[in-house]
């Protein structure tokens, strides 16, 4: 999405580099420097205003959480949440997401998260999409033999995609949704604030899977 | 679904045996011998009242179908509606679908369509759905190398339960739609009865795999 400016938000980023990372390849298999306690490690990609992350780091304190986000505005009010009531098991990366093999190393995270990504609805800009075959050569590098990626939308194109994109890399299917919030695992979703307000205008995807080792 | 019987059927059957088989197993390996043309064969599983593979026969003279279905009072409406205006490229099987390689030798299929199958719900009968594993193995016995499997539903929880299982067994995707009539592909689907009857309430999910050669 395209985003107004906010002069405050580089100052704040700035002043607050306890809790997010500016320079991601300086810790090219050392991120769990970055945290309280050495535990596995989840990656959302394109974390956004932060919602999703800073709930799933309440809710697991037992995972170490990094979300990356590309637009500097955005994740200085992701920051900005986050620090209302800070847990010591979450980082911030302003960096882009797509290029996760270029700071992190092989095996180094259990689970991605890709959560209502950009669609990238025109054919010629499919390549992309976070979902396509070049990026999940990026995330199968960085995740630990039968690591997982979940992933979220309510794009009907975006999903039906990287269905066959994920089938197409031999990517084995754990849990397929056509409408997350009416299955029974509903009551275990973190909503991101994207989904929150789009829900109710149609169904939510969900598809998690991993790589076959 | 359970069906009325009606008296009719079984006699007006076994008047029309040029057109329908009562004993799949004499053709193991002789299916063409059927026909006018010895052409590509389609199978559907689960014909009903036969709507699609009547109309797919007339939409497609250069391929012969074969529609198999279990009930005698739901084929016997399927062959009265085909008689109406016959082609020589459909013939009906009244059998248990679901064993195809008991009749069908290696590689004599091109593809099989499954359209609005049972949905079995519950998952102590998910064996019984026609597009668990078991099954599979029966469609990849007939199928040629690079056959389809071309699979319908509007049923929620079987289309999440069958993209896990086609991906699961190693096929792959080659076609995925979550609302098959709001697609571009939508001007050229043939519809069934059940389909024309039941699509306003909600989408009609479109899967097209083929077995990894």
């Amino acid at each position: 999405m395209r985003v107004r400016k906010k002069p405050w938000a580089e100052p704040y980023i700035k002043e607050h580099q306890e809790y997010i990372v500016l320079d991601p390849q300086s810790y090219l298999g050392k991120w769990q420097d970055r945290f309280a306690k050495k535990q596995p490690l989840h990656v959302e990609i394109g974390t956004g205003k932060g919602q999703f992350i800073i709930q799933m780091a309440k809710k697991y304190p037992d995972v170490n959480f990094i979300g990356i986000e590309l637009q500097e505005s955005v994740i200085a009010t992701a920051l900005r949440s986050f620090l209302e009531d800070p847990t010591p098991n979450l980082q911030f990366v302003l960096t882009d997401g797509g290029d996760v093999n270029e700071f992190f190393t092989a095996h180094e995270i259990e689970k991605i998260y890709l959560n209502f990504s950009d669609p990238w609805p025109k054919t010629r800009h499919a390549k992309r999409r976070l979902t396509s075959p070049g990026f999940l050569k990026s995330y199968q590098d960085v995740l630990k033999t039968d690591g997982e990626i979940e992933f979220k939308t309510d794009n009907r194109g975006l999903f039906e995609y990287s269905l066959g994109s994920f089938n197409n890399y031999g990517m084995q299917f754990e849990y397929v949704s056509l409408d997350l919030h009416k299955s029974p695992e509903a009551e275990d979703n973190v909503e991101t604030e994207y989904e929150q307000k789009f829900s109710p205008q149609g169904p939510i995807y969900k598809l998690v899977a991993k790589f076959n080792s």
